[in-house]
This record gives structure tokens, C-alpha cells and sequence, in this order.
């Protein structure tokens, strides 16, 4: 009955000419060899159909082809993807230097053994975090909590947010013997009614409490039982911006305005806005933009008001803006008191302001808290992005990419909106029709590119995205607005 | 400005004398050299305040040092582990036909290539959830769902649930234009009143939505806001089983009647129970069983009322039980609706009845919805659980264990209520203080043991843990219990 033979460990004798597998250069530009999807990618995805849902499928990728800016496609198309996962690969498909941790014991131990991190994390556990997260840290925030992914990240943001808003009720206080007895049925003193200010528009995620903060498309929201928590406006700019000053200006007011009032309005009814969550660009949404101006008028009532200030940066934060983190554009008096992360960020989690740390156990808690593993790649993702300086490299191709569409707009009328940050880029197109026509025609030319919002156009390139593919970018675009 | 360079590719020289600081064997028994947590352990836990929060931190692990059934800790302590990360590790540490994995180029580039599953999954992904999870799905379950964990998977079973309850009201049609706008605003009818049943004892996760199914120990749950969802009681049965026949027959009885209570009240207030939740057997809350009677008489009620049945198997799941799931053990003549994992399982997720599938994109959907390194890992996993018996062997030692427990118990009045199936064993202290004193008293002697709820200490071990390691578990367990 004992299962572990005495035989020698095999692992030693680990070969590494699978790897060979691995694609190890970047393909010169893209090459098409059918439409896309693909009739591979069709005939995979009924095959997905027999055993999990693949209504949202796009297409199948061959990843271990896939190299740097190209990803290659089930039939062998090789595209320039300017989408990259959903904006969440820091340096595009396979990167030589990561593909090398694949030697690194820590990776394949972390993977195997995996550790309840709350409970038992790695001795190398503090380390790791110092060297990932804790290097890129936004200023300020010089503590983070690990967690799976975005929703996680923001769930359990909130719930940091919830913690301290109530330990303030109390004085600073733990929970008394009647909060603790009273939530255990849900009901006041112990389950407050605390609420969470978002805005239209927004994204945070589609677990349920998310999607009470989330309100970019419908079909998220539909028939999911949802708190009754309170929507502001997001800003929504015209363009070009010089020449809508105070329109744009107007824009900024009023949404301030709004929340204000929501402020009032909940704490009269004994529903106190405990946080507000805001994206610094609401992606998901449509790229929406918002003013410095307007970002320092939201931290001061969230201030004034004694409620945490939740900067989201799932999909901003990581380097594509220009800056490490987007809020940085800001210029905040104060640092936001808790800032999440995933995506390019490779695992999920949040920085949080020292004033919310929570001290008791189990509070913020589950059984895995986060993945070693991803902390291994992000800590060497981080290390390549500071000696390339890929932060000021995106912002450097994202002013060449904006400038040359400017110029494509001059003599284009479909593409409408223009605006961005860094490679964080995106334009407007009439109608959803035309902006998924858009798509269509983008692809078949080998640009794989996404939408956002109604009509929307998004690049969302890795940092390792350079001028060279901006250009080619930049030929496909202008080829297939033409086709719209 | 380039980045690629046009070097050789490293990787292919990537040589694994790393590994071999990964060990390759277990230890005959304990070895302590310090009390558990040592002073390392305490150092290091003082070293990460600085960066994360540490309150629910017990010890630091070496990971590349444990294997098999034992884990070394920060101060060199050798512990026989029966607790296994909370349960989550099937095979223990390091099995080396895992660590052999390293070598497969489909892990390295899943981690540092990691797709968007939901829109663009590798080639090979239904193959893979084929040989992983479909490889053990629950009888009747055919199709599945990839998560990242517990919290995640329970979270997407319950969305799953509204959609189809929201769907069956409306005749199978899908959502309104009515439905479709009012849901932006939180409104009736597209966010509709419907409800979760859950259990007082249950634990489902952490996220704002599953906390208010979970109603394990108040410190989970104070401060944070909640859904206003019904609460039945679950069964507390007398132990020893055969000689409180009748009184836990009416537990029974009492319970079901309860909820069925629960559903005419909810449905005459408009918010009919969409939903129950339920864990085979309750973990965190104290490890409290039911009989196989009260869960199919548990599911005649959700079935007659159109909701949707959800056996949450996110601690049972995998084989520890004695059985692949544990509710093969109650004798149901049709399929739980929902079967949510994680844990063991490696990945988070759920299998689902055929009539649940969600056909519409973007409603089950996120940037990773899952992570297929995990499923790599499950693959190996499932095929070693098979050929070498795993699940047999648990259900096995499960009782041998569990007999000795019976002996040790007739001499000594501090351990009662003993229960279980499989190595899935429990028994209670008399009081909070004199468990909590116990789990001391065994760590101290080479046993990581864990506990539930108030007073119960539960025995989590792997997959591999067998009758040799239960006899070292029992004969500490004898010394340490007469030290209570």
C-alpha cells in the first residue's frame, strides 16, 4: 500500500528538449493564411462545446508558437495582437528570460506544493513580495495583499473598506459582543448597510458585489441580484480636448456635483457610502477618460466624508500608460488609500494605505491567497520593465501611435474620439456595426485588435510593443477603415 | 529602442541541476527541533509585517525540502501533516511525478503566455479538460466550468442558478428590453429579489456575496454588508451514531421542514429561493455530517420548488472522503444540479446538469476564467489517483484510523463526538481552550494537525497518506491528548 517507491528521483534527470518547442523569435510582420477565426478554430470550438461553454470564444491559439508582439492562431495565422490577453500580457508571448524560470525550483515547488499562503506562506514569502510588488509600489502604499485575480482583488478591497469604515463608527474600536452575535443572522449592528459608490460606465469585476459596482454593458448585470448601492456619472468628454475646455470642464463639475449629493443622500438613510471605486480610465466601458482635475475633486469628498478611496487599476495599472500606475498622472496631494491590481500585474491583489490594515486574523483571508508562482514571473516581468525601460517606452510609442492616427483621422471621418494615455489608446467609431466591421477587417489583415463599450476601438499592446509594430499597427488600420 | 534581440534562445540551455535542491523522500517519522512555530518562524512572520498583513500566519514551510506526507518548517522541524494546506494538496509535497512536469513546455508557456480562456483558449484546452476534469466528473455532469477558486467557483455556480431561474420565470425567453435597461440601475425586474438558501455552519467563501451563505464564525462576517438570504439549520447530530437513531432521525425531519418553511416564506415576499447551497459535510464550520436521507430529502424540496441544487464539494472533492465526490454517498436518484470544486482539484470550478448551461457570451465570463497550468497539474494528478487506488486507499486507512480513534476515545473522556468517512475524520474537545491546547501539544510533537468550528480538530491528510503514517498520527495523538 505505500505509494512512494524508493526508485531515484526522476526530476533530475529532466530533459529540457521539450522546450525546443517553444517559438523563440518574433515573426517580421503578420501572415495570413485564412479569415479569422479560422476554419481550425471553428471546428475546436465545437469541440469545446461537448464539455464547457464557448459562447464567448473567439478563437484558439497555438501559444507555445506564439513569440513576443505575434500571437499564431489554430490555423497557423500569425497576428501583430495589439490586445494581448485582454491587456494582461506585461511582455507579449513566451519572453526568453521567462521562459528560463522554467529551471527555477521555486516555480515548479510552488506549482506542485502549493501553500495555504495565509497560513503557511514560503520562508522566501516576504522576500518575493518585497521584490515584486512591494519594488513598484505606488508612493505611499508600502504594504499589499495578494489575491487571485481582479474581482478577488476588489472583493476584498471593499471588505478592507467595510472594516475600517465601521472601526471608525465605533472610535477605532473592535466589534462588540452584540455586532458579532447580530451578523451571524445578518442583521444591524454587526452587518452594517454600508454601501459603495461607482459610477457608469464602470468595470470592477462580475462576481455579485462587483457587479453592483459594474455598469458597463447589460448583459453582466442581467437577472444577478445586485445591492442597492449608488451610481454616479463618469465624466464624458468631448474631443479633441483643446477645443472642448469648457464643455469638458462642465463635465467634471457636474459628476462632482452628483456625488456630493450621493454622499447626503445615503448617509440620511443610514447607508453610508463606506468607499468609492473608480477606474482612472474606464476601460471595459468604452476607454473614458477622465481629468486630474476631476480625479483630485473625487479624493476630496471621499475625504471629507471619512470613506476610502478605491483606485482600480486591473487593466491600467503595470506600465501601459505611460506611467508605472495611472493615478500617478494626477498629481494627488495624498496617495489613494488602497490601490488594486491584476492583469499585466500577473497576480491580483491591492496596496492599501497603513491607516487599513487589518489586524485581526481571518478576516482577510481564503485557503490559497494568492499563487507563488505568479509572484516568480512578476518579479522578473518587473526587473525586465525597469532595465528596458518599457514604461517610458510605451509612452513614447503610444505619442507616435496617437499622432500618426491623428493623421489617419485627418482624412478619415469613421474614426472619431481619438484620445489616450501611453499605448493605452483608443478611438470611436459611428456605430457598434461599423467599429465590429472594424475589427473584422482589422484581423483578416493580421492585427488582432478589441473593442470596448458601444463603439470603441482599444489597443492594448504589451509593453515589449515597439515602434516598428506601431507602424505596421498603423499600415492595417488605415487599410481597413477604409473597408468601413 | 528594439527590445528582441536576435540572441539564441536561452531557454534551450536551461539545465535542471536547480532541481536537485527539490527533495526526493520522506522522512520515517517526525523530527522536532524547536517548538512549533520555531523562532524562525517567528522572525520571519515579524519580517513580513512590513509588507503584508501576518495576523492569520502560523509558521513558514520550506517547500523544496518537504515531500510525501511531511513538511519542513522555517526552524528545520520535520511535521507529519495531516492538515495539507487546509486540505488542498492531493498528493502531498513534491511527488516527483509532478516535479517531472517542469519539463513540459505546455506549463511554462500557460504560465508566462497565460491566455484569456474565456475568449481566446489554447489548442489543445478541450483536451485538456477532458483528460482533467471530465476524466472524474460526478455522474450526470457532463459539462464544466474552469474558475480560479472556491470563491470564484461557488460565486459563478450561484449566476448560474439566476439565469436559469430568471429564464425559467420568463418561459425560457431570454431577457427583455425591460429586463436589459432596468438592471443598469439595480431596478426591478432585469436585478431581481431572488435568494440563496444556505446553512447555519456553512462555509462557501469569503467574497460579499458567499459570506452571506457562510455563517461559520462571526469574525468572518461582522462589518461587511450582506444579502438579506435565508438561513436553515443544518443537522447536529448525536454521536455515537447507532445510539441516537431517533433523535437524529428528527434532526432530520426538523431541518427539512425548516426549509421547506423557508421557501413559501420567501416566494409570498417575492423573493422566491433560486438557489440552495449546501456542503456534504460542513467543514470549517466543525465538520458536522448529514445523513444521505436528509440530502435527498433535501433535494426533493429544492426540486419541487424549480430551484437549483448546489452541492458545494470544494473541501469533500477529490477522493479524501472515500469516494471521488463525497455526495456518490447519499444514493440520489437524479444529479445534484451544480458541483463546485476546488482545493484538491487544483483548480477552481464546477460541473454542471446539461439544462444550467449558459448560451449566451460575457454572462460566466473574466480575463482568465481559470488557469491551465492548474489543469496540467490535475491531469497527472487524476491519472496517479486512479492507477494507483488513491481514493480506495483513503476510504482504507480512513477506517483504520478512525477504529484506532475509537480505542484511544474508550480510554480517554477528552475526545468525543468522533465521526467521519474516509481519512475525512473529526472529533471534539470539550472546550475551545483544552482543542486549541491539543493542536499545540500535537504540533509540538511532529503532528500538524488543524481544527473546525468551536472545539473539533479535523484530520485533512492527502491522498497519499497511508497506514504507516496513520500509526504515527495515532500514537501522538495518544500522547498528546493526555496532556489536555
Amino acid at each position: 500500500m505505500y505509494f512512494i517507491k524508493k526508485t531515484s528521483y526522476i526530476g533530475r534527470q529532466i530533459s529540457c528538449r521539450y522546450l525546443k518547442t517553444i517559438a523563440t523569435s518574433e515573426p517580421s510582420k503578420p501572415d495570413m493564411k485564412t479569415a479569422f477565426p479560422g476554419p481550425k478554430s471553428m471546428a475546436l470550438k465545437k469541440e469545446m462545446s461537448m464539455v464547457h461553454q464557448n459562447a464567448s470564444t473567439r478563437a484558439f491559439f497555438d501559444y507555445e508558437k506564439s513569440f513576443g508582439n505575434y500571437v499564431v492562431d489554430a490555423d497557423g495565422n500569425k497576428l501583430l495582437d495589439v490586445y494581448m490577453q485582454i491587456s494582461s500580457l506585461p511582455l507579449g508571448y513566451n519572453h526568453p528570460e521567462l521562459i528560463k524560470l522554467a529551471k527555477d525550483p521555486r516555480l515548479i515547488t510552488s506549482l506542485v506544493s502549493r501553500p495555504a499562503l495565509g497560513s503557511f506562506p514560503r520562508t522566501d514569502y516576504a522576500d518575493m513580495i518585497k521584490k515584486s510588488l512591494i519594488s513598484v509600489a505606488p508612493k505611499g502604499l508600502s504594504e499589499v495583499q495578494t489575491m487571485l485575480c481582479g474581482t478577488s482583488a476588489n472583493e476584498n478591497a471593499l471588505k478592507t473598506a467595510f472594516i475600517y469604515y465601521s472601526a471608525q463608527k465605533r472610535g477605532g474600536k473592535p466589534p462588540t459582543p452584540k455586532d458579532l452575535s447580530s451578523c451571524m443572522n445578518q442583521q444591524l449592528p454587526g452587518t452594517p448597510k454600508w454601501t459603495v459608490l461607482a459610477f457608469n460606465g464602470a468595470f470592477h469585476g462580475r462576481s455579485l458585489a462587483m457587479l453592483s459596482c459594474t455598469r458597463s454593458k447589460p448583459i453582466h448585470k442581467v437577472d444577478i441580484p445586485a445591492h442597492d448601492w449608488p451610481i454616479s456619472p463618469f465624466p464624458r468628454y468631448k474631443y479633441p480636448l483643446n477645443e472642448n475646455i469648457e464643455y469638458n470642464k462642465k463635465q467634471d463639475k457636474d459628476c462632482l456635483t452628483h456625488i456630493s449629493e450621493q454622499f447626503k443622500l445615503r448617509k440620511e438613510k443610514g447607508e453610508d457610502i463606506a468607499a468609492v471605486i473608480i477606474e482612472p480610465i474606464q476601460s471595459e466601458g468604452g476607454d473614458h477618460h477622465a481629468s486630474p482635475e476631476f480625479f483630485k475633486g473625487l479624493q476630496k469628498i471621499t475625504k471629507e466624508n471619512g470613506s476610502v478611496f478605491i483606485v482600480d487599476e486591473v487593466q491600467t495599472g503595470g506600465g501601459p500608460t505611460g506611467t508605472f500606475w495611472c493615478h500617478e498622472q494626477w498629481g494627488l496631494e495624498t496617495p489613494p488609500d488602497i490601490v488594486v491590481f491584476s492583469k499585466k500585474m500577473i497576480t491580483g491583489g491591492y496596496y492599501y494605505a497603513p491607516a487599513l490594515k487589518v489586524n485581526e486574523g481571518y478576516r482577510i483571508f481564503n485557503t490559497w491567497m494568492g499563487d507563488p508562482t505568479k509572484l516568480i514571473v512578476l518579479e522578473k516581468v518587473v526587473q525586465i520593465v525597469k532595465e528596458q525601460g518599457l514604461v517610458e517606452q510605451a509612452k513614447v510609442v503610444g505619442q507616435f501611435l496617437k499622432s500618426e492616427l491623428q493623421n489617419i483621422q485627418s482624412t478619415n471621418d469613421k474614426i472619431l474620439n481619438l484620445r489616450g494615455v501611453g499605448t493605452y489608446v483608443a478611438f470611436d467609431l459611428p456605430t457598434t456595426g461599423l467599429r465590429d466591421k472594424f475589427i473584422d477587417e482589422a484581423c483578416n489583415r493580421g492585427l488582432h485588435v478589441g473593442g470596448c463599450g458601444e463603439k470603441a476601438i482599444r489597443f492594448r499592446p504589451s509593453l515589449v510593443y515597439d515602434k516598428k509594430h506601431a507602424e505596421i499597427t498603423l499600415n492595417i488600420i488605415n487599410e481597413a477603415i477604409k473597408q468601413v
